[in-house]
């Protein structure tokens, strides 16, 4: 018996059966005992459909307005998703964001919750209600509804599950874990049982996409025990919580990948103070993010810069860098947009050596070329030809004996 | 120059095109210096959409959740709304029923208005935006969205130009105003340039489906002026107002009717007190509603007893009846669902007798049977074989010389 934040995602509340699934696992964890507070997002499609309309109107609609729009999606949901409770029999009531007064900053269609009032949502467990919440969207000061962006449903049921002092958070979803890695790529993946937030952060942000890097950042902070399962099948799911002692001590918890890079080069700049700054600072006015960086001196004294971007920005950079080395009176640029990011990443890094040396031998023993390297304390990430993608993956899933036991 | 609110309903805002041709209505009224409060319906079908959505969830959807559900549709158009008028050039600031405060009482999906908010939206009119209100919801005094049912759009644009103060309240609809009868039946039905809110309210309630009756109560008790007219023209529309002295003073304005009734029949009631009773309570305890009813006693003492309802309700009406008939020894039930009814309206009966022996010598001069009879201080109805219909209606409205001038 507790109080559970479950969060449910388009996809599994995209059609009128799904979501009477959802109410058939709330019943379960009402028979159990357990308090239920329910975060939805919009069903499947539906802000694809809104957006859609919202183009037809104005080319860049008026983000006041988009939040108005987009907010209507969960909205429905929660609706719904009450009326597929009380048939089942449960008591339930439905908030939107502005009701339980997610309170946000005005930074419309990417704002950032600031506080929650969570006295209503409390009243009503004590009544013994299931409580519904608009995922996704909040209130402005002002009384505006305002949204907070992707993943922000996520975001929404850690924030909820932080006030309320849940016992757990359930991220429901379309896979029913956290894997060592893709299954697609190398189906002898396994699921982890646990993995600290500091490992999931890496895991988020390296490509994986079971979940948000926000709501694992907020969950971080606030120690919101998370557990990601599937809403299709039951299971214990994967929980992410703090490194603890008796935690499963792998050297390398997963192996994530990035197939949206690609990567520019300027050869021959002379090497001068602020010869860095004069390369990004055109790139990072452009908004175009950057990832990892590299700078090599060359025995004739000029330098070469590498960098990679997302690859939907790889020819607005690939142009200013051009720009650039006319300025700078460089040699040449050069470009690749066939490469991948694949990254190791563990907290048994931080007190392991040798961990990169594995690593970057298995590589070479399958003929894979390092084109790049970057590392943190509990990540090494390296970019290679793209072809390489599955074989890499692979041959490190063996390397750090990630396979599933038997 | 003065300050309107403008009403469109799910047509006039039903695709991308038409919610710009709404904004260009608004342009030009903002052009002519007018301070512009609009109010819109659900795209239309997009509430059919919701209704079928809950209903796959529960049979009888919960009130409360039908309200938040469905005020999703007017959330959805005042957002589109807000963009196409900002993409013209003009601000514009969107508001849910509960944004502004339009207070209603508890009873969901029927709730009534009870205090509007209006210092907001003076505030954004001195600071010359467009407010753009979600028509048909509210908010209770506990927080939760309500739903004003049928027409309650209209109401919302009524109850707002009530508590701004506005010179008129625009309802903009698929018809260009209010004619002397239906033009699909009389090709030279004439629009009436001005009607009294008494008139209007009988021809609603009559059938005409121009106005609901609600909004006209609401206008003619607030004495807001109200003005029909075409969102896919333009032209001066129908003003509903108080009467005034120079007003036209036909002795009929207009020729009201209704295909939605049927007439049952109890003969042979043994006639004693109580036995009105006897006969409706029963139809009211089912909710069925009674418009006519006629009584008479035969030279044997006993009664006949007869009254119209609506034709959906027939079949049960009929089945209660003949329960009835069982219980006080009556001699049979009889009944007809293939009667239309048609009313004569205008505030010149007042003061003009002999409306009735014209209406009347009219009909029997064509061979049309009156069924039933039913006069109020400014109309008349009569219940005819719904095979009459349409000569009816263009006899009567040539013996009151309606037809178009010319």
């Amino acid at each position: 018996m507790g109080l559970y934040v479950y969060k449910f995602g388009g996809t599994s509340v995209g059609t009128a059966e799904r979501i009477r699934a959802v109410a058939g696992k709330v019943l379960a964890a009402r028979e159990r005992g357990d308090d239920i507070v329910v975060v939805v997002s919009a069903m499947s499609g539906e802000t694809n459909r809104l957006v859609a309309l919202a183009q037809e109107m104005q080319e860049e609609p008026e983000p006041r307005e988009m939040d108005v729009l987009l907010s209507t999606g969960e909205q429905v949901t929660i609706a719904l998703l009450c009326m597929a409770l009380r048939d089942k029999g449960m008591l339930a009531v439905s908030y939107t964001g502005g009701q339980v007064r997610i309170l946000t900053d005005d930074s419309h269609t990417k704002a950032r919750i600031q506080e929650i009032d969570n006295e209503r949502i409390h009243s009503d467990l004590s009544a013994g209600k299931v409580v519904v919440v608009a995922g996704f969207q909040g209130v402005t000061e002002s009384g505006s509804i305002s949204t907070l962006g992707r993943g922000g449903s996520d975001t929404t049921a850690v924030a909820l599950a932080a006030v309320l002092e849940a016992s757990e958070c359930h991220i429901y979803t379309d896979v029913d874990g956290v894997y060592t890695t893709d299954p697609r790529i190398e189906p002898r993946a396994r699921r982890l049982e646990r993995i600290t937030f500091e490992e999931m952060l890496e895991m988020a942000s390296l490509g994986s996409k079971v979940l948000q890097t926000r709501a694992v950042e907020f969950a971080g902070k606030y120690n919101v025990p998370l557990r990601v399962l599937s809403s299709f099948s039951d299971g214990e799911g994967t929980l992410i919580t703090y490194e603890e002692s008796e935690m499963e001590k792998a050297l390398v918890s997963g192996i994530a990948f990035n197939r949206d890079e690609a990567k520019v080069t300027i050869e021959g700049i002379p090497d001068r103070p602020g010869v860095a700054s004069s390369i990004l600072s055109p790139v990072a006015d452009a908004n175009i993010e950057i990832d990892m960086i590299i700078q090599n001196v060359a025995a004739d004294g000029t330098a070469d810069f590498t960098f990679t971007v997302h690859r939907n920005d790889y020819r607005k950079a690939y142009e200013i860098l051009s720009s650039t080395c006319r300025q700078l009176g460089a040699r040449k640029v050069s470009g690749d947009e066939q490469i991948v990011k694949i990254s190791l990443v563990g907290v048994g890094m931080r007190s392991h050596a040798g961990i990169a040396s594995t690593m970057f031998r298995a590589l070479a023993e399958e003929g894979i070329n390092i084109m790049m390297i970057s590392t943190s304390e509990i990540k090494i990430s390296v970019v290679v030809n793209e072809k390489y993608l599955e074989l890499a993956v692979r041959t490190l899933h063996k390397a750090f004996d990630l396979s599933e036991a038997g």
